[in-house]
């Protein structure tokens, strides 16, 4: 069997096809050897899937033992059957594996509406063995829903293995609305520091993307350390920090329709809040987004997308920005000379890296996005039923 | 020459080529047979036009006598030389109308960035006569950028006349970035009542719309009333807030590569604000726009619209949605029996009416949006240069 070196020690996996969706996989599991000290962090969005209040209940303690994973229908509008349904499947596996049942961490992607088929789920397990693998492939393919290809990242410092899987793309299905992260390492981290270190690593990598502004009803970001090895924590930290920051470009980089990745930076805000929210303001600009996807060097709508920015402080006649390292607006007029080598660089880049410096105060927040191609409203005009 | 019946007493109107376009009108004036009393409002982006700051100074006495609307060049972004160019043509046509330039609200609409051709347009009125006319066609072709048609609404109480006029549609052209309105009459306003009743007016409409979520640049709505007819304050608002309404759903009907309009009723908030603030979340969320593109009864993403509200207090088991008469959500479950109702309903209307009823409070807000096409794409991601 093949080696897989990048996973850390005390992980096993497990994915397969249970009959949610029609053939593809559609159930996972991630399992550690002993209770892990775990953290976890859940979408925003008030109207969400029936595993959220579930997961943040079981995360209270900070330990986890395990994670399942549903694909193909989201549970999520389902009400007091969907929460029920969620618990028969903790219950089965938890049986199965001689797991706290409160130890395991559920998810679910797919189509808001719907009810599992739990029969079926149930009819499953009693007829097959859960045979679990070091190899995690079968799981990241069984939290996929559309996306484009599974999404996975490892690191080593020393001993100590960092593991990432990610699935998503904003709603790479119409009615999907998921981004999945689970992070494995065999670290020592101690209950008191893991919630922190995610949420810290979280802030500086997935919660400064946006696909299409649009907030998922089920995100979990979930991190698992087995404790086998004594680390330093700021290591670890950066670490993290590096893991998270690669699996969120790997999600814009699968985002559907997506041709092109822009950085936007905003510089010199007067607070990092400020120029997060100048910069959200930008990438989720239907008109920054499809200027880009048309090539088009189009600096007046990052103009109006930063002015429309609530509460953000500036200067106009301060105002700098940036395509690449080309200057196309700067003392409240248009750096005209620059404007063909600006064309000439978004034509030949995928990543396009904009820079707003405010001159205003000494914070910086940089944030990732994408275009908006005839592609997008394709895939997500589709009829649905 | 042609009656124009529904042209409020005391005003006048021109519209011309003076040489800012290739061809088309780009130059348009209103002016009224004295002072009137007036009120405007403009746009909230920080990054806003030349002309924004001079219309907030001249409309501070509450008295304006004419409008000046310059159009395909925005004027936006272009500093000092942008202010100077403003106020020289402010000039000219005080010295030939024989007009305080104080009493003249500025506009100008088109790209942003450039200047606007100052020589030209001030060459211009030294060798041609300001010919004013009683019909406003002219007038009303000038203020386009790449709107499908003119856009005029117009209403009669007893002796009084309301006349509106407005123009853009988001953002029809790569960089354009304005909807200018008018509104005259010939009812006797108190320089107290007049803004009172054009923000009440404008409230209830234009700021009920969303087009593509993106806040222009040079958005400008102007009340002028000549104060030739005695009126009921209460009748009057109610015709001001008529005419605002259509005006609206005129720009919304002309919005770029929009297929559908979609009429988005949120009842029983617990306040107004949040009513419409969930409305505009719907309205705006690139999911539900694409999916009614699609035909497609996509509800739970409404449901996700919904739920990323931002303050939004409701109770997901009490929420209703509806399109049109037809029930989808209740009681946290679907209403599977009417989809494909629904689906017929959105398939053979072009106006949709969604309906979100939170059972939260006593409050509701109606907003206004479209569809996300892929003409809107394509309009939006052709070369500006």
């Amino acid at each position: 069997m093949k080696e897989y070196e990048e996973v850390p020690e005390g992980f096993k996996f497990y994915g397969t096809h249970v009959g949610i969706k029609k053939r593809k996989k559609d159930f996972g599991l991630i399992i550690a050897d002993k209770v892990c000290h775990a953290a976890a962090v859940f979408t925003k969005n008030a109207f969400c899937g029936e595993c959220i209040p579930i997961g943040k209940e079981h995360i209270k303690n900070n330990e986890l033992q395990a994670i399942v994973v549903t694909s193909g229908i989201a549970n999520v509008a389902t009400g007091k059957t969907g929460r029920e349904n969620e618990y028969k499947i903790l219950k089965k596996i938890s049986n199965k594996l001689k797991i706290e049942k409160e130890n395991i961490l559920p998810s679910s992607t797919g189509l808001i509406g719907p009810q599992l088929p739990i029969e079926i789920i149930e009819g499953f397990f009693e007829n097959h063995p859960l045979e679990l693998e070091v190899n995690y492939e079968n799981f990241a393919h069984a939290i996929l829903t559309t996306d484009q290809r599974i999404k996975v990242r490892s690191l080593k410092i020393g001993d100590v293995k960092i593991l990432g899987i990610v699935k998503g793309s904003g709603m790479i299905e119409p009615n999907m609305a998921t981004m999945l992260a689970y992070i494995l390492t065999d670290a020592k981290i101690s209950k008191q520091a893991i919630y922190p270190m995610l949420k810290i690593a979280v802030d500086q990598s997935f919660n400064t993307m946006s696909i299409d502004s649009d907030t998922s009803t089920s995100d979990t970001v979930a991190l698992l350390a087995s404790g086998h090895h004594e680390f330093k924590q700021e290591e670890l930290q950066e670490s993290l920090n590096q893991i998270c920051k690669e699996l969120a470009l790997d999600v814009i980089k699968d985002a559907e329709g997506a041709t092109k990745t822009m950085f936007v930076t905003v510089k010199n805000a007067e607070s990092q809040e400020q120029a997060k929210r100048a910069g959200k303001s930008i990438i989720n600009s239907p008109l920054v987004k499809t200027a880009l996807f048309g090539h088009d060097p189009n600096w007046g709508r990052i103009a109006m997308a930063l002015g429309k920015t609530e509460g953000l402080i500036f200067n106009q006649n301060k105002v700098d920005i940036y395509y690449g390292e080309y200057l196309i607006f700067s003392k409240n007029r248009e750096e005209k000379q620059n404007s063909s080598k600006i064309a000439m660089y978004i034509e030949k880049n995928e990543d396009i890296y904009i820079t707003v410096d405010l001159h205003q105060g000494l914070e910086s927040f940089q944030v990732i996005g994408c275009d908006l191609s005839y592609e997008y409203v394709k895939i997500n005009s589709d009829y649905s039923t």
